[in-house]
């Protein structure tokens, strides 16, 4: 089993298209029409121009969009790292289904549909719109054994795949990745220090509330996983499914699926960018596809976005995920194609050059 | 006539209504009844929270919204500070008339209309939808002399103001600054080492686009208009009419009118930041108002937000001026008033509380 769906992942990665350098530059070479000094508009042109060396067009139509929000529970919550009860995570997944979340508020503005997965909750969720994909009853104690086994993880990673080819088909052509998973900043610090070689200390942040005690305890916490696994930093499967999560390997997973069908991923905030660390390490292919949106305030952050070569958009300050930094930044992805569709050009403009 | 402009301006600041603390507080009640963690989305919360407090009310309606782009031209550029020719400063004006720039695409994505005013532009131009405020058909060289009289900056600023009561009074709530003029980052550069007490080495950028012998001479220009004018820092007037600029006078007036209409300004990058200053130096009540949008690429703009208490909420490496930035952080603007309006809270979601 574990072969088969080894398989299968690798010839998803297998489908994703190269880069089209040409389109690329060529839409370098119509910005430098607009009336604008050369590369004035910063981010913003650099987005179009990868936007076009992704689809191969000048403007492509990206204006079907969906965020993705993989739940998720850990059974490192009992070690007491996360200052919200285990409970949180079922219920937020019905507010998410309810409309009622702050992801679900930016997306109706942004204009994007919001599609809830049930990876991994450790509870029975039933209601018509939620997508269960479950693979665990929330994960084993990474404190004291691996959070997954190898297969489970590789069963999470080929749902997020299925989700990003179903939501393809559908015709959505721009993603926003966002996740809901009591305790899983504790994970996702653990990943960084594996994956990134940072040490705990500079790894953990303080979630979504907690004070200095119980951040030293957090760093124990993850210092022992790491101890207790000991993950092979050189094999990314086996680091996700020691001290990673269901929630982590689906969006990574959904990552790879979504450049396999030539979607760009706005990734959110710490967790999810954790989830892209791990896609680009299972698949370099992917990382051309992937744009930053804000730094969050967790102080690993930075680092994650860095060791992938990317830089957030935006510094709200935010600390919530759910792919609400993310789909903030989905109005910054319509404006860098709207500015080289709607721009007039220099000489249409009779304005002057430099 | 200075003395009458002067009694008119202080009339208007006069106008600007205290902050509603209360408002603030009752905003914050509210947001820590929603599902997030307290304080999880950064600055949005404090924008919902500023509005709050600015209005008097949690949400308020600023659905109305218009960026204003003042233009004018500079003497200095006699000295060969800008890579661009001075014909830019009309022929954009034309520009933004037609629809056709920059802030013209991005106003239309965020539902904002453009008010282009030609406040102090060196050519005659005629168009139906320019507001015609021209007050100096370009300031003296500053450099040799003072780059407008007090009068002509007391002139412009109430051009501002006027602008400012007569889109409220159209109905207009949230407004963005924005600005066009050949040279303008020159006299922002000797108000930023007046106003703030940098080093003109550390107040001078590289514009839209000049190298490093340029830079040298730009820095040497702004010496050399501080040697000859000899403004006065404890009279923001006087620095404003001896090396400020027409639409910098303009857009401080604009703020300060906003101001007393009750209606928050985000204010754009290098430029529009400088002339917030110069309101705030005007008339300090006016600051609760004002919003930071982006970190523009001009060197001395993170000083000048930092002596205001700014703080910016994107960082998209832009440098373009027009109002881009500030009016991409409409978005955000909106995004904030959403969340306090639509968000489910504990209560009625059914989820659980630290």
């Amino acid at each position: 089993m574990e072969k088969e769906l080894k398989e299968a992942l690798d010839q998803v990665i297998g489908r994703i298209a190269p880069f089209h350098e040409q389109a690329a530059l060529d839409a370098k070479a119509h910005s430098d029409q607009l009336t604008k000094p050369t590369g004035s508009l910063g981010k913003l042109e650099e987005i179009a121009f990868r936007l076009a060396g992704i689809s191969g067009s000048l403007w492509p139509d990206l204006s079907r969009k969906a965020v993705v929000v993989m739940a998720g529970d850990h059974g490192v919550c009992e070690e007491g790292v996360s200052a919200y009860p285990k409970e949180v995570t079922p219920q937020m997944v019905l507010n998410f289904l309810g409309g009622g979340a702050a992801v679900n508020v930016l997306a109706r503005q942004a204009e994007a549909d919001v599609y809830c997965v049930d990876i991994g909750v450790n509870a029975d969720l039933e209601h018509p719109d939620l997508l269960s994909r479950k693979v665990v009853r929330g994960t084993a104690n990474m404190a004291k054994q691996p959070a997954m086994s190898r297969e489970e993880a590789l069963q999470a990673l080929m749902a997020g795949v299925q989700v990003a080819e179903e939501l393809a088909e559908k015709g959505y052509r721009l993603f926003a990745t966002g996740e809901m998973g009591i305790g899983n900043t504790t994970p996702s610090a653990a990943l960084t220090t594996v994956l990134t070689g940072l040490s705990p200390e500079q790894s953990v942040g303080r979630g979504t509330g907690i004070n200095d005690e119980s951040w030293r305890h957090k760093i124990e916490v993850v210092k022992r996983a790491i101890a207790v696994n000991q993950p092979d930093a050189s094999d990314p499967l086996d680091v996700l499914a020691k001290v990673g999560g269901a929630e982590i390997a689906g969006l990574a997973g959904f990552i790879i699926g979504a450049a396999a069908n030539g979607c760009p991923v706005v990734i959110d905030g710490f967790i999810s960018s954790v989830a892209a660390l791990v896609a680009v390490r299972l698949a370099e292919q992917a990382k051309p596809f992937l744009f930053a949106s804000h730094l969050s305030q967790e102080q690993g952050h930075a680092v994650v976005l860095e060791s992938m070569g990317l830089s957030p958009m935006v510094q709200l300050d935010m600390r919530l995920g759910e792919g609400t930094g993310a789909v903030l930044c989905f109005h910054f992805i319509d404006a860098a194609l709207k500015l080289m569709q709607e721009m007039a050009t220099f000489a249409s403009a009779g304005v002057s050059r430099e």
